[in-house]
C-alpha cells in the first residue's frame, strides 16, 4: 500500500493514514473481511511509529471502518464474500494512481428500491421524442454512423445550445462551446488541463462525489469551504485565499448536490470577484437549474463573467437523455484551447449521431413544455417524500426541502454513522449514498443522500416506509449500544 | 512559457528547449508569424545562459520552425492568419498541463485532398447494416435513450465481444472487457491509471501521435526503440532496460501506424518476456490488424500473455464505425479493476446505444463477410497508390509497400523537411502527416505517413499525381537552396 504522507501538514499524520486507508476501503479496493497489513508491517512500509499506526486504526475503528480483533490483526468492515472474484488470481504489483473511487463503489451493487442512483426514471424523460429524431436523423443522414465527426463537437448542435443557453440569460457564442460525454467528462478536461499535483481545488463540503474523485486522481490538494443557507460561505472562502492560491474553485450553484442548496445572487457576485482577483478559474456544474419548484435560481455565475474566469457545465443527461451521454463546456478564449486539446487526448470528439439527435429536442418549442412537464413531476414526488418522512422518519432526522433538482439531504444524529446504516439497508437491497462519500476531508458520518427521482412511482412510498422502518431500528440499536459501550 | 528543464539529463539543455518550444509550435499553440519571447527573456525565465537560448533557436531555425530576423527578433514560421481569433481577449495567464496536442494540431485544417485522415472512406463501411441494427433497436428497446448503462460496458456487447475475439485466437471472458469511448479513450484510461510524472513508457519509434501526446500530457518520459523488418528492435530494448525501468512498453504489432510493420511471432514472445521480469506492462494497441493484404499477422502478445501483462485495446471505430465511437479494452485481474474505476472518472460510461448498436455486427455471419470486403477493396486501392507513386513520385522517395492497415510511409532525403513540405501542399488544400509528429524525442523530419484508405476513389489517382508534382517541385527547390545557403 502506497500512502504519501505529507510530514509538514498541520493534520496529524495518524489522520492522514486513516483518510488514505478509508479511501482505500470506501473505495471498495480492499475486499470485505480481508485483513490489513499488520502494525509493524504499516509503520515500517509508512516510515511511522507503531504508536501513530494504531492511533490511525483507532479512527478507523470508531468510524466503522474495521474490525481490530485482539491478537488477530485489523480487518476490513464486513463479511468475505463466499465466491472469490475468480480474475482476483492475477494480482500484478502495479502501484495505481487512482486513490479514490467513492462514486464507481456505491453505484455497482443492483438494488430493489434505489435511491443512490442519481437520475431521472426513465417514464419521466421524452423517449419517443428522442426515438423520433433519430429515426428522421437514419432516414435523412445514413451515413451519420459511418463518419468522424468535428473534435470540438457538431456544429449545428453548438448552434442550437448557445440558442438554448441565450434563452437562459447566458450569451454564448457557438465557437465557445465544447461537446462532452456528459457533463463528468466535463469535470475530466478541466482537471487534466488544468490541475495537477500539488495543485490546490476548493470546493463546497460536503460536494459532488465524482468531482472530488477525479479531483484527488490527479493529486490535486483539496480545500472545503461549508455553506449555510446562502450557499458557500464567502467569510470562509476568504480567510482560505489569505494563505492558500488556488487554480480552481468548483461549485454547484443551483440545486447543489448532495444538499439541494441554492447559492444567493450577492454571493455569486462576490465569488466571482474573488476568483478574479485571484487569478483563479470557477468551474461552473450545471446539472439541473431548470428543475426547480419554487421559482428559477438566481442567474449562472458564468453569465456575470466579463474576464473568462468562468468555465460553465452543462449536463443534459439528467433532464433529457442519459442514453446519449451529450453534456457541454462552454469556456472563452485561451481557456478554451487546452480543453479542446484534452477532449483529443481523452477520445478524439464524441460520438456524431448522439450529437445530432439532441438538435430537435433542444429547439425552444420541445425543450420548454418537456422541462415544465417534468417541474411539475418531480415536484409532485417531492411533495410526498416530505409528506411521507414527516409522517415515518424518526423524530432525530433533520433534513432541508430542496426547492429544486432530485436530492435530499439527510441529517442523523451525531453518533449514528449511514455507512454501518447502508449495511443494513443493503440486506433488504436499498440503496443510498452515505454522506461520507461527499466529503474530501474530514468526513461527516451522520448524513445521507437521498435520490427521489429515480425510484419507480409505485416504490416510491413503500421504499420510503421501509428505509424509514430500518432507520428507527438502527437508531435504537445504536443509542443502545452506544450506552453500554466504553469510549476509547 | 513554463518549460521544465532536468539538468541532469544527458540531453543539452538547448536541445530540450529547443524541443519544447518545437512542441509548443507543432501543436499550434503559437499563432503562426507570431514574435517568440526575446533571448534575454528566455534566458532570464528558463535561467540559462543567452548563448543556450541562442543556441536552442538555431536549432528550431534550422528544423524551418521560426525565421530569426535581425534586429527584430524570431518569428514562428508561416504567415499570421488575416483574421483574429475573436475569443483571443480573452488571454487569462493559466498555465496548463496540455505541452504537446499535435495530432489535433494536424486534424483541424479541411482539406481538399486529405491523406492526413486515418480513417475508411464512409462508401466502404456497412453503414446501411448499422442503419438497420439501429432501426431494430428502436423498435424492440425504445427506452434505450433514456437509460443509463453498466459503467464497465452493456453485458451482451461484452459477450459478442468476447467470441470475436476467441474466434480471433484470443481467449477472453466478458469480464476481462471493458468498453470505451474508440481506442484513443482506452491509451488514456491506461495512462491515468498508472502513469504519472516521470514513469518511464517505452515506445517504438516512429510511433501513433495521439499516444505520444497523451503520454506527455501525464508528464512520462518516453523512451523511443526504432524498428526493423521484424518490428520493434529487442537488442536496443534489452539495452535500455539495462539502464530504466519502464512501467508500460506501448506497441502497434500489426501494421504499425504509422510505419505498416508487423512484428514478427519472436519478436511478439521476446517483448512479452522482456515484460514479464522487468515487471512492465505492454499495451498492444490494434486497431487493424484484421486488414491485412498478403496474410494474417502472427497472434495478438495478449493472446501469449500468462500473468495478465497485456493490456489489449481493440479499436472498431477503424473497420466498422467511426460514428459510434465504441472501443474494447481487454485486461486481467488487478490491471482491470483500476481501468474501470478510470472510466468512471473519465464519463460514467459509453452511451448505450452505441453500444447495442454493434452487437449484430460482431456477430459471425456479419463481421466475417464484412471484413473480407473491406480487405478486397483496401488491398485495390493499396496496390493502385503503389503503382501511381511507382509512375509521378521523384526518385529520391523511398517507401516500405504496407502488407496491411491504411498508411504509407515515405522518405525523402536527408535534407528535405517535410513540414515546409506541407505548408506548400496545404496552399494547394492536400493534408498528409508530417513525420516529425510520430516522434516523442528528437524527431526525423523527411518522413511523411499517407492515408490511402479515406479519399474518395475519384480523387486517389488525381491526389496521388498532384502531391508527387508539389514533392518532385520542392525538392527541386530545397536542393537548390541547400547548394546557395551557407550551413551555419
Amino acid at each position: 500500500m502506497k500512502i504519501e504522507l505529507n510530514r509538514s501538514s498541520r493534520i496529524p499524520l495518524a489522520r492522514q493514514i486513516s483518510q488514505a486507508i478509508a479511501d482505500r476501503i470506501l473505495s471498495g479496493y480492499f475486499q470485505k473481511g480481508s485483513r490489513l497489513p499488520s502494525v509493524r508491517e504499516l509503520s515500517r512500509t509508512l516510515e511511522v511509529s507503531p504508536v501513530t499506526v494504531v492511533q490511525a486504526l483507532k479512527i478507523l475503528e470508531s468510524q466503522s471502518l474495521v474490525n481490530r480483533v485482539q491478537g488477530k490483526g485489523t480487518f476490513v468492515y464486513g463479511e468475505s464474500p463466499k465466491q472469490q472474484d475468480p480474475t482476483a488470481e492475477t494480482l500484478l504489483p502495479i502501484p495505481d494512481y487512482l486513490h479514490r473511487t467513492q462514486h464507481w463503489h456505491y453505484h455497482q451493487e443492483p438494488a430493489r428500491i434505489n435511491f443512490s442512483l442519481c437520475a431521472v426514471h426513465p417514464s419521466l424523460l421524452p423517449g419517443s421524442a428522442l426515438t423520433d429524431s433519430m429515426r428522421h436523423l437514419l432516414q435523412h443522414d445514413p451515413d451519420i454512423l459511418v463518419q468522424y465527426g468535428e473534435i470540438q463537437g457538431d456544429l449545428e448542435l453548438r448552434q442550437v445550445m448557445a440558442q438554448y443557453l441565450n434563452s437562459e440569460k447566458l450569451k454564448v457564442s457557438p465557437q465557445e462551446i465544447l461537446v462532452t460525454n456528459g457533463a463528468q467528462q466535463g469535470i475530466d478536461l478541466v482537471i487534466r488541463s488544468f490541475i495537477g499535483p500539488g495543485d490546490i481545488v476548493v470546493t463546497e463540503s460536503p460536494a459532488y462525489t465524482a468531482a472530488i474523485d477525479a479531483f484527488r486522481s490527479r493529486g490535486a490538494t483539496i480545500l472545503s469551504v461549508s455553506m449555510d443557507e446562502e450557499g458557500m460561505r464567502m467569510d470562509e472562502l476568504t480567510a482560505l485565499l489569505d494563505t492558500y492560491k488556488p487554480k480552481l474553485i468548483y461549485t454547484n450553484p443551483s440545486f447543489q448536490n448532495p444538499t439541494g442548496k441554492v447559492m444567493s445572487l450577492k454571493r455569486r457576485k462576490e465569488l466571482l470577484d474573488l476568483a478574479v482577483s485571484t487569478g483563479a478559474l470557477i468551474l461552473e456544474d450545471d446539472s439541473w437549474s431548470e428543475i426547480y419548484y419554487d421559482g428559477p435560481p438566481p442567474p449562472h455565475i458564468k453569465s456575470l463573467d466579463q474576464h473568462g474566469h468562468v468555465i460553465y457545465l452543462k449536463g443534459i443527461s439528467k433532464i433529457l437523455s442519459p442514453g446519449c451521454r451529450v453534456g457541454f463546456l462552454i469556456a472563452s478564449g485561451s481557456v478554451l484551447n487546452p480543453l479542446i486539446a484534452a477532449k483529443t487526448h481523452a477520445d478524439l470528439g464524441s460520438p456524431l449521431l448522439n450529437q445530432r439527435v439532441m438538435i430537435p429536442l433542444l429547439k425552444p418549442d420541445n425543450i420548454t413544455p418537456l422541462l415544465k412537464q417534468l417541474r411539475t413531476s418531480l415536484k409532485k414526488r417531492r411533495n410526498r417524500v416530505i409528506e411521507l418522512l414527516n409522517e415515518y422518519a424518526p423524530d432525530a432526522v433533520r433534513w432541508i426541502t430542496p426547492r429544486g433538482g432530485f436530492n435530499l439531504w439527510l441529517t442523523l444524529p451525531e453518533t449514528v454513522n449511514t455507512n454501518a446504516l447502508l449495511r443494513e439497508t443493503e440486506k433488504k437491497h436499498i440503496q443510498f449514498l452515505p454522506g461520507s462519500a461527499c466529503y474530501a476531508g474530514e468526513a461527516e458520518w451522520n448524513h445521507l443522500r437521498i435520490c427521489f427521482s429515480h425510484v419507480p412511482e409505485s416504490h416510491l412510498e413503500e421504499g420510503i416506509r421501509e428505509f424509514c422502518s430500518l432507520l428507527s431500528s438502527h437508531l435504537a440499536t445504536a443509542e443502545n449500544r452506544r450506552s453500554h459501550t466504553p469510549i476509547f
